[in-house]
């Protein structure tokens, strides 16, 4: 199967109609395609296929082989800014992103470097320009971040957590250590989708995955608070200030209407939220992205179709909709359930949007 | 210190006024307090502790003897159902609960009994009845079970998860199995509450940890279905309608409407629900409880104050609030920070409260 054009995602970031809503995946390159488990194995490592702008490139592309998707997202990391920063980025089997030197102590964060994209991370910024060049404008690629907390939790508890205890230690006990850190963040972040957008990334996206452990204080502080002051930046640079930004806080239900309010042009929802409650909350304006359960991809073809068509009667004619689950990609779902759910959307959704079919 | 005779808890559960708000913490007796960790040195294990009626009487009894604590809980797990069951419940260090044996098939599922908890969890019946002769009456042990859908998180992925992937699998592709699961546990749940109440539990809470895992229609129905059906079994009966259910959902800030419509009397909030939208959303007769983040006793004493204060002006004089955190306690706290959370409380809620000094 070639690649197909498609300018849904853009159409409906500008207001324009579209047949159905543009559709793409949280983690749609990764390992649930045998084909990025076959390059994988070739590659060496998860970490080698991020820093080979090629390798980045060939898992880029290779979902949108497979399935007509309306958008890719380069294939990445939200660590590569400490990575870059020298923490030293490793990935434990069966346990997630490590780094050999956490950073908890004032001083340490002191020493942080801001960092300069262009010569630290310019393998990323190679990958968009390789995969720009190789859909040749046919469709958008995504840039991408991890929010600065959401990045914070791992550079100071080393890894992935559950209680969040070290970093909430520091947030309580030394609040101005982790404002100093989360400073370091957003400038290294708005840096760093700045010099994507440049590369060739049409629509940037911050992922929070743990802005949801805070309190509502504490989130509107140290989660959203950052989180805003990275996209008030790309607003005022008149090179980024037209690329729309895709909020995502997981976890995040209950702070729609501050997250509304943060000047993203998107905000995705998590599968626990429910749509017309978040609709009603936001406004009619704000573009909602998602938010099926992810592991709604375990199930039958029919219960898939059923709850799109629950998901799609939500949004109804209202559209201002970008489908896409409530989370990544689990690693163990069959690529045939990917293909059954993009199917119930192109079937299902017709009757709610204005436009003929728009696949070129 | 002795212990100090509290009716603060059945007070409010009442409606009759109080000087301040009852104050209890979730996991208050464990591992944060020296004596328990020596007793745990010599008990052997935790289950150990457990399972012995006179260790769980005087875990349970520990932190009353440190603080002004206005109800006791009994030292327990939230576990025990299914260890009655057969799957056998242990502890791996550093990973928390495991099953020898999950249970995946609906043959499985099927072989499961229902629990006679006269039999099979004597203990802990025990552990209440000494606990209650202990207290003379002058504090009420609260006694508790986990949710249904909590509970068959565990006994299906055999231990803690991240993903829940496996029940998820069985959620969407064999709900009937899960569904006949969650029978069991109801029917079990309402067994094992019950005795706990003839054995002199005044007050019994319903724990659900993971039901903010799910989608809201989900969460309908695999946890809080299950959860209103004990809570309506215990309703029917004379022997144990007139005891107050305190009902809690981590993860749950979105549901708050449909859980304060279950026939709780309490309802548990967690520390990612702002407080006054709660009370806006269940209306003024429904008793809150909770909610600040555990991870706040780390703080300093100045801090933690602060943050009390900031709770008990959100309450008001509206009172219907027991004080508790959001969640359990946790393990590196140290019990001098329990000691300054609990006098801000008595410092700082008179001022909203009608009568004068309760401490006897």
């Amino acid at each position: 199967m070639s690649i197909l054009a498609s300018d849904r995602l853009l159409r409906v970031l500008k207001g324009q109609a579209v047949d159905h809503p543009p559709i793409w995946l949280m983690r749609q390159a990764g390992r649930y395609l045998p084909e990025y488990r076959a390059l994988r194995a070739k590659a060496g490592s998860f970490l080698a296929m991020c820093r080979n702008p090629e390798l980045a490139c060939e898992v880029t592309l290779q979902p949108l082989q497979r399935f007509h998707l309306d958008a890719a997202i380069i294939f990445s990391d939200i660590l590569t800014i400490p990575d870059a920063m020298g923490l030293g980025l490793y990935f434990e089997p069966g346990e997630g992103p490590k780094f050999e030197r956490p950073v908890r102590q004032h001083a340490e964060i002191e020493r942080l470097p801001v960092i300069e994209p262009e010569q630290s991370l310019a393998y990323v910024m190679q990958a968009i320009q390789l995969t720009v060049k190789a859909l040749q404008n046919q469709l958008p690629v995504i840039g991408f971040c991890g929010s600065p907390w959401t990045v914070a939790t791992y550079m100071v508890e080393g890894g992935p957590s559950k209680q969040f205890s070290i970093i909430k230690k520091m947030l309580y006990q030394a609040p101005q250590s982790l404002t100093l850190l989360l400073d370091k963040l957003v400038q290294s972040s708005i840096n760093y989708l700045r010099a994507q957008i440049i590369a060739g990334a049409k629509v940037v996206m911050i992922f929070d995955s743990w802005g949801g452990v805070l309190s509502q204080a504490d989130y509107q502080k140290f989660s959203l608070a950052p989180m805003q002051a990275i996209i008030q930046a790309l607003k005022a640079d008149p090179l980024t200030q037209a690329t729309p930004v895709i909020l995502f806080t997981k976890g995040g239900g209950q702070c729609l209407t501050p997250l509304s309010q943060s000047g993203c042009q998107v905000l995705g929802l998590d599968w626990m939220t429910d749509f017309k409650v978040a609709r009603e909350q936001v406004g009619p304006e704000l573009i909602l992205q998602g938010n099926l359960d992810p592991a709604l991809l375990y199930a039958s073809p029919e219960v898939i179709y059923e709850q799109v068509a629950t998901l799609l009667a939500q949004v109804g004619h209202h559209q201002k909709h970008i489908f896409n689950l409530g989370h990544g990609m689990l690693p163990d779902v069959l690529p045939e359930k990917v293909a059954a759910l993009i199917a119930a959307v192109k079937t299902l959704a017709p009757q709610y949007y204005p436009l003929p079919d728009l696949s070129s």
